[in-house]
């Protein structure tokens, strides 16, 4: 497995400095200024460079879907993997608008799908087990997504890309997220569970006591191993993310996490490695209870607040160009001295 | 003065139909739906598209300055004006980013400025006179203020553009952002002040004493001429600003309002002509804490919550691209039928 190291902070005054320096209030850029210095320690420069985007969609099937926890059938997930090859969904507009080149992974749907450029092909099976009776997925079956997760960022890595984006598609896997972020994060299950797709009141009440009947059923606690924790309850789709992740940090990329299922992935390759935290980029908030939860258990603070709900590596697409923003800043803005502007400490108001 | 109509609603259920049938669970691009929903109801297409984005950053001096109101000197104002001309400030950086236009607008430094190119020269004066004992500007001057902005917008429009930005630079432009603020929202003057470019907790308190004896000696209420609170407590960028939006509104154009100077001309622009909250489009929250209270009062959800507080238009510059991406999804992605996906309608969850 990856071993990431936290980002050396022997260069963070230096390029404080820099940031302060340029011609504006002292912390007058707020978060962007945030993004610049992170950004900056992960690539260790003053000068950092965001080169070659990519964003990577892990797609795979649940057998939670099955349940009736999903406003919609499970086959919607295959369908909009064809989508995403046809370049008609919206991560495909995102991800053109800002030349972030897209990888769709089958990393278990319930299909078999043709062969197609952008398509990588690591199926870990036809879709997870229904966790309701059972765990989603043996022991072994994580172990190749992790691991197939980690090929999927290496290979991009040596393609150029050093910032990636990671999104999902799967129907069913707000329920795996869910669970996931209720012991990760120990919270009660009822704050996690959200209306997914588009539930109503008592579609949102049956997912919740299918999900509270999983949990009583396996008897694991947040204590319990985490990996554990992701074969009972996770998705492939969110194993392989998780590796993947784990991976481009350790490769000292920058990591764009989404939205409530990439996030529950974090919280998987965070408990396993609390260094990623370093490398990580939260992209915006989503509309589902259990995502805000899941960033403030991880004291994250997102980019974008407008209520998106999509998955797909949708926030981090959008939110891609105010870190480009940031790294723009550092590099390009004049400093004080440059300017001939005066700074605060030089001339006192009367 | 520019008339501003409201939108047109009669295409709105035929937008919103083709909104819910792109290949997403309904509602689920929040906040870029709404956006896309406006940018077509104010082109009045189901296709919009925007052309040839510009920003206007309007500066100006203030009279207030001198009275200890800000943490930087009032050559400030014009030593940033220079800094935009020769590219070196964050307004340069984000607008080269995103392929903004970048104009400049002398609106009454207190300089005489040589000739640029993106430099437009309409200067009512020297800065305003201190409004702690009379009146900021005459009634002449704001008239000249509000005219003046028309014809830069007119200008800028007829150019080709359909978006525009408004950004501003004026040494103590707070303190006039601060009382517009308070007297047209309707609030008390200690929640619209802040720290402006940073002062400390009894620069504060001195800036908040400075602005209520300048209230006190005025006697305006909320119930006044909006024109006669502008005359009073404004700026000449600020009075050329709400000049300038009105235009862009009654012109058809989308309105990038960006932080707390630019929105309190807004408000300024709303008083005159509420039509204008059609067209408008809040790019982001400041942390000035005034700033937060004029978006409650306007209704307004600003698209990005980042604690900017630099002015320029840099909000509305890093928000563009989000803008952006609710007009691509709105024309490019694909339907449900289009895309051969089924729709949670057709196949109910057991």
């Amino acid at each position: 497995m990856a071993s990431i190291k936290p980002c050396n902070r022997d260069i963070l005054s230096a390029i404080q400095h820099k940031i302060d320096h340029k011609t504006k209030p002292l912390g007058a850029l707020g978060g962007l200024e945030e993004i610049a210095l992170q950004v900056a320690l992960i690539q260790q420069t003053d000068t950092p460079h965001l080169t070659k985007p990519s964003m990577v969609v892990f797609a795979a099937d649940h057998g939670i879907a099955r349940e009736g926890v999903s406003a919609f059938p499970q086959e919607v997930t295959v369908q909009m993997v064809q989508n995403f090859l046809h370049g008609g969904a919206a991560i495909n507009v995102f991800c053109k608008q800002h030349d972030i080149e897209l990888h769709i992974v089958d990393a278990g749907v319930n299909a078999d799908l043709p062969k197609y450029p952008n398509l990588i092909q690591k199926p870990v099976g036809k879709g997870t087990a229904s966790f309701l009776s059972g765990k989603a997925m043996s022991l072994e079956a994580c172990g190749q997504a992790l691991k197939s997760g980690e090929e999927v960022t290496l290979k991009i890595s040596q393609s150029g890309s050093n910032i990636i984006g990671f999104g999902e598609m799967g129907i069913g896997n707000t329920s795996s997220a869910s669970i996931l972020t209720s012991m990760l994060c120990r919270l009660p299950l009822r704050d996690c569970v959200g209306k997914g797709t588009g539930l109503n009141e008592s579609q949102w009440q049956k997912k919740v006591d299918v999900l509270q009947e999983a949990l009583d059923f396996h008897q694991l606690s947040p204590e319990s191993d985490s990996i554990d924790i992701l074969t009972t309850f996770g998705g492939f789709e969110i194993a392989m993310m998780a590796g993947a992740m784990m991976k481009a940090a350790e490769l000292g990329m920058v990591v764009l996490v989404d939205g409530f299922i990439a996030t529950s992935a974090f919280l998987v390759a965070h408990a396993l490695q609390p260094a990623i935290l370093d490398y990580a980029i939260f992209c915006h908030v989503s509309e589902e209870p259990g995502h805000k939860k899941a960033l403030d258990f991880l004291k994250a603070k997102p980019i974008l607040h407008l209520n998106m709900r999509l998955g797909e590596g949708t926030g981090a697409a959008v939110a891609y160009p105010v870190i480009q923003s940031a790294v723009n800043f550092l590099n390009e803005m004049a400093s004080f001295e440059e300017a001939g502007v005066s700074e605060k400490d030089e001339v006192k108001p009367v």
